[in-house]
């Protein structure tokens, strides 16, 4: 069993505890954090599932002023875990990599922190093999972890030549009150990073995008559209995505209108917050024009990177050498996939 | 054990048959809907927990050739059922109705269906005897009975002679795409149906009110002014608020700041989706004007009916013959009141 | 002077109305309409710049009753235009049209009615020619006008072989309450209507594209991938647009953030209700991958059809028999172009 | 003609320079800014109808560098203006004011400042004579000034002992990208400071109040509690209100179904900006409880507090030592009060 540490327990961090606790192989020692949040209070809520520690003694002192049981400091538990996942606020990793660096323990940072914390900027499915044994990765973002899905096994089927996507991004989690859009859509210099991101994971592709803002919070939309090498029909293309174990085919005659439909299926699936992990593709946006192919995918940004992170755990750790392997393990612990049969 | 139906598997239906199923004296025999649904969808993705008997079997065939297991018809399953929760469209429940009546079947019907559909419009803290025995109970709306239960307790306290009220309505829930409003406020003819059900319920004390519509879907925000008829100070209104097993007293500071902290703060809790039973009082609201008293309440729309149905069975079926013993084993099954612990 | 009615007082036909008011070789006869509203109330406190007639002898017995000064009837002033621009709800138009046929009178409807209502489907700059001395013209709807303008500029630039688009939908107008979303995006089946009318319009273009609805009311946002037959720079596309007489070329770094600044610098410029005609393109969207480019635009749906459609009347009428001249004095009269200076 | 100075070019500077310049005598001598901004790009773009200064050298090169024409400085013009409407964002006005002193020029200020930075919290219709010749006056906010407007004429037709309020708050203008909620209701601790103001400005009433925060931009809501010294009607209540020249009263079924409509309503009045001075209430919304009088008002937040900041002016100069007289005067040269002929 893999000891691994989740360092910051907000959105991404609260995440990536609950799906480590899931992997049959990986033992979550705790989480981490600095100050005291509604996070924290629905842990303690919960009867401290996981043990809390503090980001040092300061910290410590605050949340036991807060009501909280502290297992003790940062520096201590790091001592006895193979593996950190670094979901602080950007910026915070790369300060916090100085104590990775300090007691030899490796780390995954979250897709706000800078490329250059990482020795690999890491996707599950799209380069596995870089990963493997890295002391530090770097996942893609959510936009990114999710278009790559769809890109990767598009290109593995039949070869990519150009993506160019349209992000209509989500502007706030639910529960944000820090940020927030009201009856604007804003629009971001182009090219948009998640082209480029994509473009360093996978750089045998041409990729560009625009993103624009949306004040919705229940997830991002993308449309993508890739020209392929040779010519592939919408079948295909559907049989494809179809067959991905992180990929949800949905149809708007079922009930999907949207994103929030999708955020309502998963509470109703009584997933835990609501969450899926996997995106889904309306297949009734897969359409052609000439060879190239147009779809759009929804991107659920609260869980997304949670399989993908932990497919890093996988390979940094030389739990898996095979990248097949290694995301198929991931996908069996947190039942993906299954929904199909 | 006694036996409940759900008639009518929507956003209230799917939590009534949650809520029924975590009784540990009744029984769930299943619950019936008319055509294929996202929520019928989860229900089959999630293995069935819950029978499915179809309205008719018109809508049994359409409901099979949607790939769902039906397990016969509404009016077989009558026959072995003591009580129907139904949570049907506005107007479906008053026709089910005579169905009921065929099979001496009791019912509790939702705050969506007129008044006369039933003998008694029913809140379980409020005039729970009033329901003892009767055959057929509306439950108030999702706004009255959390707004009830707020009233009803300093009402018991200190005596209440008049209650004004300022609601402000969400106006659609997350994964809703048949109704909503785009940077809007929508104003609605007072006074609002509310004070007037409050009335019905209470009719010892003066109501009125008016009702805005806003754009968002995690909770409807009350503001209550109440004419006490003895003067009562802040602390004892909080603490009476706070003994309330159906009452969360929260603070800004703790970091819950609207409506969407509290959906937040229950996804993080893991409560199936994402849903609080619980209304919520902002104690940085409670403010005095001469004797009148002000606070602010958060109504979860979606699950805050679902303890006063519970106890409506109860009363109904003379599990319990006294109020405060029924409600009280609502909420030890539904685990309300733990959290204050 | 051409003499023009205007059918329909919503939201469209009081920009009509006031778009031909401001032309200097027609004369708006009036405007007609069937119901009260916002609009009519505002034209009474106004002064009634406009002369109204009613639909019908009905129509107009509720407008007198209602307040408003009613010059007569549709089938009155009928006979003394020579062109109406029909902005009735979606399908009144077909049945209107029987009216102007019995009266000899041309008309232009709105991109709400089907088609085959019209002889021709019209845009200013692309077909012009097609609409010379037609009887029935059809306008394009407000995001295939904008978007057609943008292609077209450059299809007579550099040659255009396809375009994909992706259409960020706002889903309601300010003021709207009988439409609206509250917090979804909702995915409209592909390919969207406007990708199949530019090809209506443009047919030796390949187009496609998807349509997502946002929570918005100030403007649509279109990406465009465009394919050119030959290479163009980017600083090329950008003096084709900035040449444009109905595009604003606009900045991030200007304060233009997104479509809710395009609404505000119309109000601050004191633009009767707010309103621009131009579309605007983000210079900073403007990218390529490979040969193809990229760009986003501005939809200002309440009033970007407003001068293709008086384009129309020019070439019906055969006021202009050339398509530049035509297009060069609608915007002379509607002051377009003059900002670049 | 009193001279008048504008410093501030913002949502609510742009506004008061268009009120003063609609005054027959007053003469708006310019307005300043210190950074390019939309505002000033439309002003330039309208051929500078105002002109503009700058608010020190430094500003004024970067001005000059966006392409703007300034006038000069702001010490400079300070020298012949007699008084400054200082709307620039809140904490600079206290800043400025040691300038305004220096050149012994009066001031007013906007409700962001503190109170202490002036000598009378100043409202035109309760409180007029304490402005009369005063140097330094605060406005009330937006909230506030309509507020007091409605409470005011009812205080003074019949006494009022007690009002609590409840705000159902925009959270930014039409345009910001600066601020914004997604989603989400936020609740403010309270009392909310617009009931202590009120109090501040009427000393013989009572007031409290909530304020809660919606995702919305064309208007705030605020519903009104309040308890008059003696027994008034309905019908009594709503003449008083009729008669004011800086209230409009609605009604659902003229289509005014909440802020969006006034706003739209605005638009097709021809309106600059789509801004109207008054507040609106609905007549569908007063109601009684006991004596108590329950009514919901609309505050046009970008432009209510206008017409009370010209009254400002008068008061300060001494021009009308009347409040009636002043307000009335203001009200002809803004047009307040035709619409109900």
């Amino acid at each position: 069993m893999v000891k691994v540490l989740v360092v910051g327990y907000g959105t991404i961090g609260q995440r990536l505890a609950d799906g480590v606790a899931l992997q049959g192989d990986m033992e979550l020692v705790g989480v981490v954090d600095a100050v005291m949040s509604l996070g924290l209070r629905a842990l303690r809520e919960k009867g401290m599932p996981y043990k809390l520690f503090a980001a040092n003694q300061q910290s410590a002192d605050a949340l036991k002023e807060a009501g909280m049981v502290v297992s003790g400091l940062l520096e201590d538990v790091l001592k006895r875990v193979d593996i950190v996942l670094d979901a602080t606020s950007a910026g915070v990793g790369a300060q916090n990599k100085k104590l990775y660096e300090k007691y030899g323990v490796k780390a995954i940072f979250q897709g706000g922190e800078k490329n250059d914390v990482a020795d690999v900027f890491f996707h599950g499915y799209a380069n596995y093999e870089k990963g493997i044994g890295a002391n530090f990765l770097k996942l893609t973002s959510c936009n990114t972890t999710g278009l790559i899905r769809a890109v990767d096994c598009l290109d593995k089927k039949v070869g990519l030549e150009k993506v160019a996507i349209t992000i209509v991004r989500r502007v706030a989690d639910p529960g944000d009150y820090h940020r927030g859009l009201t009856n604007a859509l804003q629009v971001d210099k182009a090219p948009t990073h998640q082209a480029v991101d994509l473009m360093t994971i996978m750089p045998h592709i041409d990729a560009t995008g625009i993103l624009v803002h949306t004040p919705v919070t229940h997830g991002h939309f993308i449309t993508v559209l890739a020209t392929p090498k040779k010519d592939i029909s919408i079948e295909e293309v559907s049989a494809v995505f179809k067959e991905h174990d992180r990929i949800r085919m949905v149809r708007l005659d079922e009930g999907f209108l949207g994103n929030a439909s999708l955020f309502k299926y998963a509470r109703d699936l009584g997933k835990p917050r609501g969450d899926l992990y996997e995106i889904a593709i309306w297949e009734d946006t897969i359409v052609k024009s000439g060879r190239d192919i147009m779809f759009g995918i929804h991107i659920p940004q609260e869980s997304v990177t949670i399989p993908e992170t932990i497919d890093g755990i996988r390979a940094a750790l030389k739990m898996d050498t095979n990248g097949a392997a290694g995301v198929k393990k991931t996908n069996q612990y947190l039942g993906l996939g299954t929904w199909k049969k």
